[in-house]
């Protein structure tokens, strides 16, 4: 963890909060690129009615549309949760280099199934401003449970 | 298998043989809901530079928009080729109902990182027609190396 990290999982997190305010499962996400945020994404699914909707699913496609390719190897991915498998699944089809997360999620995170889904090259840091994360997370459930 | 399961892979396969054509990995996919197709598929991730349009991804949205709604659990996914981890976690956000592939994929399936990844109420049948997409896999491979 370092200060560029808390920084961009800031980036994140205002992602986060806009999928809160829309009555979404609050996840944000951003990808860094040459040192600057190329993508954003937060989760999108009751909006979109479409399951592939998450944040990180959102982020790699506009990132790769931003660089013109569809591999993400120089690229960091800030997400204020653990991936899912499916999101984990496209980081590993991207290559990307590195993968920045907040909270764990041990019953829908990629790393309750394998650690092997992603690329072996992927960097992946967890643990950063993760207690906003979860803060988010618990307010979003606890306002559906009203 | 069964003479149903048989037609619908033949529309997969046409699906597949599209994506040959526009010089893709030839994987082709529709998604049946009360006896129609209500969408298609077919991998496009050179076109569109975006390592998430495979032909399953492409399917469960757009089944989703016929639909009107995020859950598939009633429908039944045909897919030239065995999902990868990515769209098999995008299968199990979706709640499908069935899935029904052709060709086993031993390196990059997801039953060889676990086939717990589905739902546990999704059904699946796998080598349907498996001869005919492994042919155009194997013609399309083929083809690039030379």
């Amino acid at each position: 963890m370092n200060t560029i990290d808390e920084y961009y999982m800031g980036e994140a997190l205002k992602e986060a909060r806009e999928a809160y305010d829309n009555d979404e499962i609050p996840v944000g996400a951003v990808i860094v690129g040459n040192g600057r945020i190329i993508a954003r994404g937060h989760n999108s699914t009751e909006l979109l009615h479409d399951v592939t909707a998450h944040a990180e699913m959102i982020a790699i496609t506009s990132a790769a549309q931003a660089i013109g390719g569809k591999y993400l190897t120089d690229c960091i991915l800030y997400v204020t949760l653990e991936p899912c498998v499916m999101c984990a699944g496209a980081l590993a089809w991207a290559q990307i280099g590195r993968i920045v997360y907040g909270a764990s999620d041990p019953k829908r995170g990629f790393s309750s199934v394998s650690e092997k889904i992603l690329h072996p090259k992927t960097e992946v840091v967890s643990g950063v401003r993760a207690l906003e994360a979860e803060a988010l997370l618990k307010q979003f459930f606890e306002k559906k449970r009203k």
